[in-house]
């Protein structure tokens, strides 16, 4: 080990290899739901480096654990506690390599943050269009291993929709330079995409290069309350045939999650007189004008109340207006995780039965944990709902008995309080309880999070031996040491 | 051999398992520039049939081509002379399997048209932006096969990003459901896009979930006339600025190509008093109106003329002198086949650098190749030019007298008329001369046509030895046996 680390010192420099306090807060994930060990955390300048480290690594049979700005939700990035591996973090490559605005590209490493990719954009005149909670320090890196998501996908697509080239560190220690601005490229295997979304399990993304658009004129926001889940789903439709593309939001929150933001944030408040189980947040991107966007939006809305599809509107009348209905929508993860901890479920199922998937789902887990609160929000445009449940509130609990005992008897194996204890050994419970509805569907486990360590005991329940079977042969012929973030996906 | 045959018609009925002059129009591509041999060609009705062939040919070893309209313009669903392979037919798989209109989603088998899938979609007041020259008889399957682009990719993106779920057959013959209808599925590894594009050499697409879109209300078109290419890379640029993703069509031709269909179609005028360089078709699609959409292009069209960027330009004032506009372009390949023999380059370039390459590659040709004729034109929107060369026309030939020894040289290797044969052998030249281009200027030698057996050895000559390596040891991955669609791609 010794010989090890003086290795890798000599490949990325003494000051670039941390240990002990050093590297403790790259072996814990941001939820701190997993900690893990590991002999360094290596920080390599340059895509050459990462490549010097991996073929060490390879050599000497050595885990890496790649790690973007550490924000993931299902812990792809953290270790385990065998203490094995190194974690190789590609914070240090941070540089933007160039923006083409004729051809609308931008070449970026892969440990720039999110929101440095957007600004550069901006500062070109171009959108980037990826947007997520955790932008500001989440990096492009960890966003297209995990193909992430966010709140444009509805109109821009995921994470893989929005890049074109890549730049990776095979399992060899090879470097491959796939980092073409074409917008077509038919010659050969898709390459790319494997690597898209395999969460570092089949090489490290070291650069990328993405796509941007022209910045949009004018943005507004609208809200709407409604009765159900169902008038949303149509809602939707009724958006998408009058707005088109310029459509680029439509996310859903229920009246529970409102409250929330308004019990925890005092400065959030409804715009509506009265309460309403469902709001919708519509978001227009026009290229004309403000006023051509606000027009579209009023003429949608007036539609939507005139056929009871809403109960009622409001239409935000500048930008600080639209920045105060989006922050509704935007404190709802934290306002829940100031109530305390809570399971989350990243699921999507096809937008047709996004309400009988939420109607049946609410009702099984009220049956079977009876108190239980849904915080149900998300991206309705793209089928995904951040299906999120929270413990009974103190003194109204009122949990089944036969899962009173088993809670019980698995509290040891926790270190937090009771209740919290007693609420987080119903997880795998309620998972399955969910996922179960989310396969009857046809939905996903995993919509945008991915899989990580923390579903990937799901991932076996679920997928077919098929599909299992084809991701083992590719992971073997591309890895066959086992290094790439071992234990992660599969 | 007849072992085979007689298992073969036990799977699928004699009646379809073709031989002799049966099977004799699935042997020639649809530009008669291949043909080969093959046992037989089978046409399977079901997913289930095609796994049970499959199966028997991985018993066998005996290879499989699979095909689908036969409209490539690659060679890659033809066999080769060996006969040792059947073609594997998808044509009997041909139903729409269902459409969920609030999914925006269809599932069709591998053997729909494309056109039946389009006008499937649109009797649901949905749009499938797939489109393109072959649409009448070209299949989805083979569409994904190859990642068919055509002329809305620069809205739309090419087949790849139309598609969110396949089930497929693997060389193993097991069945894939991998149908979702998803937007989002962050749950292992992007099979999907392997399989997409990698023209049958590592399983069998059998059925495709395809997304749809709300029906436009208006499409309008209107024609630019202006002094070169780069004035339309600029046009681009102000046109995507003026109107977002209401710009779904931006195509380039030459007067070169404008003279040709004028010349072979005569009732295909051009619209302009004067003649131009080059000319630019643009199209919206609007979901307000055709007066919106027609004002949206008339301001555009207004500062694009008060910039010097255009020198002239028509917008159509009805569905019909749309379609006339739109005819200019579709007649080109056609008019260029009445011309003779001609040498295609399905090049990509980054949008930036597609002046500069039409313009160094042109000087290029002429001073090795002198008199030889470009018909350029294509997806400029997607910095992708059907860069094509026909032969100097008679009487004024011009040729290089070194050549012109090659050429005789090799003129015994062909049984076409002496010029067409003259013409035809100088295709890897004149091939490397443009793809060292597309090269220098980071471009792709097949931007939607594919590899195919066509361009097998260029694509050895200009990928990299990391790249190919990863894509062959995925083939081996996947196809051991080297049973799927063997001397395609790689």
């Amino acid at each position: 080990v010794a010989d090890l680390l003086d290795q890798l010192r000599g490949l990325v420099g003494a000051a670039h290899v941390l240990t002990g306090a050093d590297a403790a807060p790259f072996l814990t994930d941001w939820r701190k739901r997993f900690t893990g060990k590991a002999h360094a955390v290596v920080r390599p300048a340059s895509a050459q480096q990462v490549a010097d480290v991996v073929k060490l690594c390879a050599h000497t049979s050595t885990p890496i654990v790649p790690q973007g700005g550490n924000t993931g939700l299902v812990g792809g990035a953290t270790p385990d506690a065998s203490g094995n591996a190194i974690v190789l973090s590609l914070a240090r490559m941070n540089k933007i390599r160039g923006i083409d605005a004729a051809n609308n590209t931008l070449i970026a490493e892969a440990g720039c943050v999110l929101q440095t990719v957007q600004e550069a954009a901006a500062a070109q005149g171009r959108l980037f269009p990826l947007s997520l909670a955790a932008e500001g320090s989440a990096t492009i890196g960890g966003n297209l291993s995990t193909n992430a998501g966010g709140t444009q996908v509805l109109r821009y697509g995921n994470a893989r929709e929005l890049c074109l080239g890549l730049e990776v560190v095979t399992p060899r220690g090879e470097l491959w330079d796939g980092l073409t601005g074409l917008r077509k490229n038919n010659t050969g295997y898709d390459l790319r995409d494997l690597f898209i979304g395999a969460e570092g399990t089949l090489g490290i993304i070291t650069a990328a290069c993405v796509k941007l658009f022209p910045l949009p004129r004018a943005q507004v926001t609208a809200l709407a309350a409604l009765n159900n889940v169902e008038d949303a789903v149509t809602l939707l439709g009724l958006a998408q045939a009058h707005c088109g593309p310029t459509l680029t939001g439509f996310e859903l929150f229920s009246e529970a999650c409102l409250k929330l933001v308004e019990k925890h944030f005092s400065d959030h408040r409804s715009p509506f007189g009265a309460r309403h189980p469902q709001y919708v947040l519509l978001e227009l991107s026009d290229h004309e004008s403000e006023a051509h966007a606000q027009q579209l939006l009023e003429s949608t809305m007036q539609t939507a109340l005139e056929r009871g599809l809403a109960q009622d509107a409001v239409i935000a009348q500048s930008q600080a207006q639209s920045r105060a209905l989006w922050e509704l929508r935007e404190h709802i993860s934290e306002a829940q995780a100031l109530e305390g901890k809570n399971i989350k479920h990243d699921i999507s199922v096809p937008i047709s039965r996004i309400a009988a998937f939420v109607q049946e789902t609410d009702a099984l887990l009220q049956q079977h944990f009876a108190g239980m609160r849904m915080v149900t929000f998300g991206h309705l445009g793209d089928g995904n709902l951040h299906y999120n449940v929270s413990p009974p509130e103190y003194g109204s609990r009122n949990i089944d008995a036969a899962f009173e005992v088993k809670m019980a008897e698995k509290a040891h194996e926790y270190c937090a309080d009771t209740s919290e204890t007693l609420f987080l050994s119903q997880q795998s419970a309620i998972y399955q309880c969910v996922h179960d509805q989310v396969r009857k569907h046809a939905g996903s486990i995993s919509a945008e999070h991915g899989i990580g360590q923390l579903k990937r005991e799901e991932l076996l329940r679920y997928k077919s031996e098929v599909e299992l079977r084809l991701m083992r042969v590719i992971k073997l012929a591309l890895d066959p040491l086992n290094i790439m973030n071992p234990g992660k996906v599969l």
